[in-house]
C-alpha cells in the first residue's frame, strides 16, 4: 500500500532532512529557508495562522546549528508546525478566536520537548475555533482546503495542521484530537493522524475543549516520522492529572484484527468510499487472520459525545467567553457551546455511568483482537457542503472517530490512495489504551513502511484495564 | 491493642462457629436458634428492618446442614446480615423507605456467593435513608443506638450492619460504603468497618447511592472473619462496570504508615477523643517507622464530595421518586437530594477535573507510604444533637471518610479501645486502590490478631496508576 500521490506531495520526512543535515548537502538554515519560500509561495490558503518571519526562522536555525552537540540531536533542525490551541511562549495563540487570543507567556511542554530535540519551530496552523468541529470551515481566517482539489474541506479541527504536512511545507505538525480532530484532517489530506493513548503526550499548555478526553496527536507524512516525533513528544508530567507512562514497546505480531461486519459501515451513499474501504478489507482479509467484531458499543459511545453532556465540558474553559463575548464567537460554535447549558449534574453522572459501561464492553472485545481497521471518515465534503449544514456534516465526519477518546483508544488514520473519482481514501487503526506500538507497528506493516527499531514478538498483554 | 470489652459483645466469630459446627458442639440448625432468640430479646431496637422468621430461619440452617459436602464450605453455616440496599431474592428491599420498597427478584451477587458458601442469611438491617448520611437516625424505623450507650447515635448510613455484630447477633454483615458509610457506624459500636478497593464486591443488586462511588463493605469482630469473608465476596463481575480483579495477596510488611501532622487533626473540640487518638499515635510512632503526610489533598477531595455536584449523582437513581412522592422521604435526605438539582453538567466537569487533579496528587503520595492513619471520626454525637443539626453533625463525621473512595482508596476502621469518658475509639488504615492485603495485614497486626494465611514479605507495588 503506497501514498497515492495525486494528492499531497510530502516533502522530505525526519529522515530525509537529518540525513541532509549529517551530510552537509543540507543544513537547518537551508531548511528553514526552504520553509519560508515554501509557505511564501502558497500565499494566505488558510494553513497557517501565524509563522516566524523569514529571517527570524534562519536564525532560529542558526542558533540551533550553533548549539554544541546539535547534530546529534534527535530532530536537528526538523521543521514542524503547532496547532494554534497550544502555548509557544510570545506567540500569539489564538485558537481561531481573535477576541480570545493571547500572548503565551510559556511553550507547552510537548513544544519544548520538540524544540530541545532540536526541532524548527515554524508557525501556528489554523483550526476549528475552540478546537471544536471536524469540518475546518469554522475560522474567521481564511477556510483551509484539502489538497485533493474540488473544493473539498480540510477537515477539522487540526485542518491546518493536516495541510502543512500534505503540502510538504513541514514534515510533521503537533495537533489535537478530542473527537477525531487529529484524524479527520488527516484523511481529507491523505496525510498520517497518531492519536496516541491518552496521558502520553503532555497537554498542559494546550487550551482544553475537552479536558478529560483531549490528546495532542500528530501528522506526518510516514509511520517513521511519526515514531521520531512520538519519541520524543512522549512523556509523563506531573502537572498533567491525566499524564501516564507509555505502554511496552513491543507490538503484538502479528496482530490480530478486527474488522465490523460490511452491514454495519456507513458510508452516507458515497459509494466509491465504500468500494474503496472493502477493497481494502478484502486486502486485509487475505494477509490477515481477522476477526469480525460489531461496532454496536463503539457508535453507542459516540453519540454520547454530542448527543450528550460533554458539550458542557467545553464550558469549563470557554464558559465566561460565552457569556462575555458572544459576538466573538463564530456563529456555529457559540450554537454548539450555548448547547452545553442544557445539561444538568445528573444528565452528566448518568451519562458517565452508561460510558463506563461501554467501556467495559468494548475493553472486553480487546481480549480477542489488538487492532480494530474502520474507515477513518465514510465519505468527503465540499466547503459549501459543511457550510450549508455544518452540525450534520460534522456528525457524519465523526461517525468512526467521536467514540476513540471517550472509550479510552488510541488510533492511526493511514492514508490508502484514493477513490475512483479521486477522492481520498483513509482507515483508521485504533486499539487499547496503550498499545500504541502494536498499532503503530500494523500501521507500519501497511503502509509497506520497515520501521527503524523492528519491536520483538511477543504476547503482549492485550487487555487494558480501567481503574476508574 | 484489644477492643475494649465494656461497648460491643461481639458474639463468637466465623472460625469459632465453624469449629463448632465441625466438632458437633453446635450445628447450623443451633446457631440459627440461638441466632434467631438473640434478635427476638432485643426486640425492635432499630438494628434489623426484616428477619426470616425462626421457624424458616432454622429450615434454612436445616437446608445448608443437608446439602451435600456442605460441611467442607468456607461459611457453613454462619449467620450474617444485609444492609437494606441490597437485593435478597424474595424479600423486601426498603432503603429505609416505606413507599419505595419493592420485593427483590433477584440476590445481589455478593450475598449470592455468601449463600453459595454455606452462610445462613438473617435478614435486613437499618440504614439511613437511601444510604445518605453518616448520621444513623434518618429512617422511619425505631432509631438505632450505638452500643455504647448515652443515647449515642450508631452512626450511618449502615447504622444496623454495625449494630448487628456490635450486638454479637452474627459474626459480620454486608454493608455499603459511599462516602463512610461502612466506617462511621463500625467505629460507633466498636466493631471493624473494612470498605475494600472499589470493585473488589459487585454492587450488582445494590441500590446505588453515588454508582461511580458506591463499594459493597464488610463489618466484622475482627480481621479474621473480615478475611473469611472478604474471600468469599470478592470476585470479578462482568455485569459490574466498576468490577476488577483483587490486586496482590501479599503485604508490604513492614508497611511505610503515614500520620498527618498533629496539627491538622480535627477533633472538634473533643479532648477525650484527641488524646486517644494521640495515644494511640505515640504507640504507631515507638513501634513503627513513620513519614508525616499532609491531609490536604484528602480533605480537598472530601469537601467536593458534599459541597459539590455528586449530590447530583444520586439522583440517576432517585430523581423520578423525588419528584413523584417528595412526601415519601424523610426530610432531611429530602432536602439532600433536592440540592443536587442546583448542579449543572459543567459544575460537574469542573469538580471531576479538579478531583483527577487531587487524586494525582494523593497516587504520588503512596510512593512513599503504604498505610495512612487517620482517626475514624472525630467526635461523636447523641441523637438528639444529629436531629437537632443534621447537616453539620454529618459533615463532622465525614471529616475523615468523605475523601476516600472519591480518591479510590480502601480503608479499615478498627476498634482502639475507649475513650477517658468510655466512647469508642477508632482509626482507619488507608491505602492506595488494590492493596487490601497490606491494609488488612497491618490492622491484623495492630490488633495483636495472627492470621490464618500469613503474607508473603515482599516488595509490593504500592502507587497504583489511575488509568482513566
Amino acid at each position: 500500500m503506497v501514498v497515492d500521490a495525486r494528492g499531497p506531495s510530502i516533502g522530505p520526512s525526519v529522515a530525509e532532512i537529518l540525513a541532509s543535515h549529517a551530510s552537509g548537502t543540507g543544513s537547518p538554515t537551508k531548511t528553514a529557508a526552504r520553509v519560508a519560500d515554501a509557505v511564501a509561495a502558497r500565499g494566505e490558503d488558510g494553513t497557517w495562522l501565524s509563522t516566524v518571519p523569514r529571517e527570524q526562522l534562519i536564525a532560529a536555525a542558526a542558533e540551533i546549528e550553533n548549539r554544541p552537540g546539535a547534530r546529534t540531536l534527535p530532530l536537528y533542525g526538523v521543521p514542524f508546525g503547532v496547532k494554534d490551541s497550544i502555548d509557544v511562549a510570545a506567540v500569539q495563540t489564538t485558537l481561531s478566536c481573535p477576541d480570545y487570543a493571547y500572548t503565551a507567556t510559556a511553550t507547552a511542554p510537548v513544544v519544548q520537548r520538540l524544540l530541545d530535540a532540536g526541532a524548527l519551530y515554524v508557525g501556528k496552523t489554523n483550526l476549528d475555533q475552540f478546537a471544536t468541529g471536524l469540518n475546518g470551515t469554522r475560522t474567521p481566517y481564511p477556510v483551509p482546503r484539502s489538497v485533493y482539489g474540488g473544493d473539498m474541506i480540510s477537515g477539522g479541527s487540526s485542518s491546518g495542521s493536516a495541510l502543512a504536512v500534505a503540502l510538504g511545507q513541514v514534515p510533521f505538525a503537533v495537533a489535537t484530537d478530542t473527537a477525531g480532530s487529529g484524524r479527520v484532517p488527516a484523511a481529507l489530506n491523505g496525510v498520517i493522524g497518531f492519536k496516541p493513548s491518552r496521558g502520553l503526550i503532555s497537554t498542559v499548555g494546550l487550551v482544553p475543549a475537552c479536558k478529560s478526553l483531549d490528546c495532542i496527536s500528530i501528522m506526518a507524512g510516514s509511520i517513521d516520522d511519526v515514531d521520531r516525533v512520538f519519541d520524543v513528544a512522549a512523556g509523563r508530567d506531573d502537572a498533567d492529572p491525566w499524564s501516564r507512562d507509555r505502554g511496552p514497546r513491543r507490538a503484538a505480531t502479528p496482530p490480530r484484527v478486527g474488522l465490523p461486519p460490511a452491514h454495519e459501515l456507513e458510508f452516507f451513499g458515497d459509494e466509491q468510499m465504500r468500494d474503496a474501504h472493502l477493497a481494502f478489507r478484502d486486502h486485509l482479509a487475505r494477509t490477515h487472520d481477522v476477526v469480525e467484531v460489531s461496532l454496536a458499543p463503539f457508535l453507542a459511545a459516540g453519540e454520547l459525545l454530542y448527543q450528550g453532556p460533554w458539550v458542557a465540558e467545553r464550558l469549563v474553559e470557554f464558559a465566561d467567553f460565552l457569556a462575555e463575548q458572544p459576538d466573538s464567537i463564530h456563529p456555529v460554535v457559540r450554537e454548539i457551546l450555548q448547547g452545553g447549558h442544557r445539561y444538568t449534574a445528573v444528565d452528566a453522572f448518568a451519562a458517565l455511568h452508561r460510558m463506563r459501561e461501554l467501556k467495559v464492553q468494548v475493553d472486553r472485545l480487546w481480549r480477542s483482537l489488538d487492532v480494530l481497521v474502520v474507515p477513518t471518515i465514510g465519505t468527503t465534503f465540499t466547503v459549501d457542503e459543511v457550510i450549508a449544514a455544518p452540525i450534520d456534516c460534522n456528525t457524519t465526519l465523526g461517525h468512526y472517530t467521536h467514540f476513540g477518546n471517550l472509550l479510552d483508544l488510541l488510533g492511526v488514520a493511514i492514508p490508502l490512495g484514493i477513490t475512483a473519482d479521486g477522492r481520498p481514501h483513509s482507515a483508521t487503526l485504533l486499539g487499547a489504551a496503550l498499545t500504541d506500538d502494536t498499532v503503530l507497528e500494523f500501521a507500519a506493516q501497511l503502509l509497506d513502511e520497515p520501521r527503524a527499531v523492528p519491536p520483538t514478538p511477543s504476547a503482549v498483554p492485550t487487555v487494558v484495564e480501567e481503574h476508574a
